[in-house]
């Protein structure tokens, strides 16, 4: 083997569909949740999978045992690129977050029992989850060693106590996976444990759902609180006090495959702008003749490469096996800044279009931002780069 | 005289007052629109208005002649930036765009009786105004020679036809001042004019109020069409042919009177950035010690003083009855890009927390974008910055 | 095949003898020429290449029938990185500009004689050679269809006139490859034709050596002068009028590798700067441990990981036959500016040991600014980028 | 008083006579030193000096007792501006680096005795000064506090030993100005005392000149070594322990002038970009009607318009005895990196020609480079100003 950037033909056809289906078949249907995902009806969500089942690009990143098409990291870069196209694309093909992080959790670390009972239902569509690690300050945020939510142990099972906010799709999720502290004090490295709790079960309650910047994401992001909710020990995902851990596990494919929708939702930015800036003119010549609409176009270019190009290596990374966590920081850091200059830069080629409605770009706008600040804010990732890069001189 | 960052007693009282007035009145009614002016109720300027007249800060921009505190610009660029603290400010202190802009052009170019019918009851704050000059593609947007709605003499007066957009503030105004060309052809300098057409005049209709990533001017931002609508010789303002120059009678003051309020805006992210960074931690010290951070804060310090520094000396070139478009410019320029970068930190100092809203945050980061675009995007600016530059080598 | 990052075992132990032989042989005679190469003493150049030789190292890029170790672009790129550690390291191992480029070129282009007679003692590193293209203004520049040299049939051959500068490695080069138009004028795209002429041609002069900011170069750069140089018609180069095609035949290439030798450069800033940071203290702290020193460590990490990404995309694209343009385009001007950067944020972290010579640092400084000019301004680069992303929009 | 940017005509004179100075009599005495200030020869520094008294511009800064000109900060600001057009003007007006800050220092804290002895004959040119306060590591960098000389009692004076760098134009001054810690250890705030040493004083010795990347600074840069190096009590400059006060009374002004003289630097490679730009062509059009070459001609005028609005707002605080260090701080961060991008795009407008010393463009790049670094390096600066921001926060 050598340096190669060759699609497979399996995954390359999987693109083309992908791509076709979200062109024909899902943008579409954007109009009809004004664009925002969050408080997209429910049938719109079944409706949408449905298609993606009849065109063979469902759930790419589930294992085949589970109902998926079985792409490791790599195929998902190719694949999911072309799902984030669309805001609606993901959530069409099963593959947005958080279930498809959570997917990908439980296939690492769950009993064979919780994957027939959480994992399968998930793969498969059929229910929703949600991730309940992130916690208003002082908690667990861009310092998870902050984590304040605990679960104390009870006969028979462990109590958990606390709050958390910022929780992707809570609002109707089937279950979430509640991160809380087992062992040692907010601040410590100490212990986390990993806990699935069911809806509905008393003491887990959904406070509110949060207005936010972006409303991107089914369900939307909500505040939760644990007030002495009781869960067995079978709730136990993995080791006790081994959640920190199971956390990466989680959290750095997670980042990667956000890099890679959003690289496709900036890819439609880009789409957009240049073929505006083709046909629109200014001071008598096509704004595409004009300077500085070439240099941002230009730029949008180069960012759009380098975003894919570090992508793709962070995945072989860990598709090899290899601890991945500098590339991933790299990756993460890169791509979040470099979709945000991309969707500015495409509002700004198409002036007062690109503010209104009539385009997605105001709304892209608003989805790109709070990445720079989800799954580590830029500053953590810098700060963990730094020390990993310094870290041979010392 | 000699240089001098000295504010004289009088705006430094009015400031002062306007600075309480906010905090202490205005701020307090921002959650009862959920932070949206756009669709403010109408009873609430006028509540907010009559408490700015108690205060003494009503119309500090409008001549004392009309009601108003008689300003000049350095006096409005101190208490203005007071005003945009919040962005219901400057509408409860009626000197929000684009009546403010309005009311500069009617003292300059309106006659006696046209002074008297509309700019007094606009500068009371009895009625609200807007200005139609820009339209959708292929017309007047960043290259104001483009116009193409026309005026065509008819017998007394004109036949306005033509289609408007972006136009803030227009619905429920009761007037319209509406540039239309006399002369010349799309392209062209050649001639335009500038029209006073009331609301309810046959032939102006209001096609859609727009969706759009701002929502921080009363009123929004409205489609308007024109449709054979007459309008008789009186209502005609200034010089036929002559609304190009008139234009920019409006536009420069206008530019730095939307920094000024910007500023203001900037500074209440700047505040709230501050105030997070100085009372919350994470990796066990306080935000504002650790050194990204501190970056941040003090590229927001040096930002909003060479914004005001830039502000200012823009500001002294006018009320000199200089040639300011070059400093007007550079400011335009600088400035909305400058507060764009100062609400853009203070969200990420602030983490999630930001992007929620529970802090005005992502709002503010919403209404600031669109100022790189509108009043001119800053690729015309630059463009006319450079030739200007060049001029004096060629 | 799929995406692949891995490195060949025989491309990774030529990589590793390299950076072995630079690190022991080569960065300890930096000091003999003072950093400064474009006027390092013959014998030196002499010294350094039998010690490749030795080391198994030497001219990796030149074909195994001409001596050399045969590596495709992909393996230039992880080999040339080693080399450009030091600025000696390209000249040891002979694949320094220009001579790195003509190799290329010739053995592309050239006939089986040409090849005994040029290529041979070039790969061999008997001689040197230059690429004489660029003209001062109005001449050949940015825009290489400004091209004024020409060349005129004569009996037997070609008469060049015309004058040439920022020539590389002129002084001392035992032939020079030169571009003159040979049909059309100035600013057509017309026709340009090479040609091999040796040193000591009669027409042929060095006007003068060029002082520059860089002087990384052995030979530096200089001016030549073609006054009624004649040329026999086995010196033409390829075919007659083909010298625009060619012209990118030599420069695609030769783009990536002067981003490689850079990459390399910027390394060494980067291990410079990390040390200082990992061993000195400021406020009583580690540098290392300051914020914003780590964000300059971590933005370097960045732009490093970045460009290799991207210049080993570019070199994937090269190596299967396809058309290139586009990623050698955006591979250059991001790594020429992105080494700029690195190098530029090393400096910071030093200090004004940074600026002395007491690091090589201020000697990269002056090194890499240049090459966003050379081989194609940024500027002209995203013009490029921009037309080609466009076309497929009209 | 109200805001203003008049400039008195008095300081409109002697800028306007300053500027014709430089044009008329200094710019052509630049080829005579090749652009490299550090080693031109002394008989030129009195030459251009007897040119500055004879065309009235001569010391500026100077009390008028002392034979100058007497401006405040605000003239200096002024007219630095214009003598910085050549990296030779400060120098022929005796307004450079180090001596001019000296020369404000030693009137500020000195006796009249020390007035005379030393003030005096600097004032007027006669002799050259340096102050020596800058250590290598670990000793007094950007951190001050780290002071490690020291000044030992001894019967009737002190003796000094420790090492200092970076000291300008100590190679041929007549006295040095040092600080050397009377109390405390490093990393203690502590005491340090400033001591007037004369040359030739046993014990203070000239180590070595430092090679640097700038070369602008008559003299250059040299590193001393004091070694039980004996002076009396009358060669302390004001009271014991008070040094670090003192340095702020120094540095505070010298930051302000040096971002005085830099921004002229920077307008003079302004306008040669201007000039080719509006002069030269390329793809058939003048470089000035090319987009992107707009982009970095508007940019350049926004940061000159910037730096001088800051600058002259620092110098009126400063002016008015107000506590001007926050004011300080922003505008020394932003104007030096302005002034490195203004050189920075002026080079690259220019292309080719710009990397060679046939425009002094690449020798302005070195020479503003290290201005980021000198006088505090940015990052300092930015802690200072976040932390005073933060301040009224906490």
């Amino acid at each position: 083997m050598t340096i190669s950037f060759s699609i497979s033909d399996e995954v390359a056809g999987i693109a083309r569909r992908t791509a076709e289906f979200v062109r024909d078949v899902v943008i579409p249907e954007e109009r009809a949740c004004g664009g925002s995902v969050h408080d997209a009806p429910e049938p719109l969500r079944h409706r949408l999978q449905q298609a993606a089942r009849d065109a063979g690009v469902f759930a790419p990143h589930v294992p085949r045992e589970f109902g998926g098409l079985g792409l490791d990291l790599r195929g998902q870069a190719v694949v999911f690129e072309e799902a984030g196209y669309s805001l609606l694309g993901p959530l069409a093909m099963n593959c947005a977050a958080p279930d498809e992080g959570n997917t990908h959790l439980l296939h690492t670390v769950a009993t064979a029992e919780q994957r027939e009972r959480y994992l399968r239902p998930l793969a498969a569509g059929e229910v929703r989850s949600c991730f309940a690690m992130t916690e208003p300050a002082p908690g667990a945020g861009s310092d998870p060693r902050a984590l304040a939510t605990t679960a104390t142990r009870v006969a028979g099972g462990w109590r958990i106590d606390g709050r958390k906010w910022f929780i992707s799709g809570a609002d109707g999720a089937a279950f979430a996976i509640c991160m809380a502290r087992t062992s040692g004090t907010p601040g410590d490295a100490g212990g986390a444990t990993m806990f699935l709790v069911d809806a509905g079960t008393p003491g887990m309650k959904l406070v509110r759902n949060l207005e936010t910047l972006d409303e991107g994401l089914f369900g939307g992001h909500s505040e939760l609180a644990f007030d002495g909710c009781l869960v067995g020990d079978e709730q136990v995902l993995g080791e006790v006090d081994a959640g920190f851990a199971y956390a990466q596990v989680r959290l750095g494919p997670a980042r990667l495959t956000h890099c890679m929708r959003w690289l496709g939702a900036a890819r439609r930015a880009r789409d957009i702008a240049l073929e505006r800036a083709a046909s629109r003119s200014a001071f008598g010549r096509p704004l595409a003749e004009l300077g500085m609409v070439q240099q941002m176009l230009a730029d949008t270019e180069i960012d759009i490469e380098a975003s894919r190009a570090l992508l793709w290596r962070a995945c072989w990374e860990l598709d090899q096996g290899r601890p991945g966590a500098q590339h991933t920081s790299i990756t993460k850091t890169f791509v979040s800044e470099a979709v945000g200059r991309i969707v500015d830069r495409a509002v700004q080629v198409c002036g007062a279009l690109g503010i209104s409605a009539d385009l997605p770009l105001s709304r892209l706008l608003r989805e790109v931002r709070p990445f720079r600040i989800y799954d580590g804010p830029s500053e953590t990732h810098r700060w963990a780069i730094a020390r990993r890069a310094v870290r041979s001189f010392t």
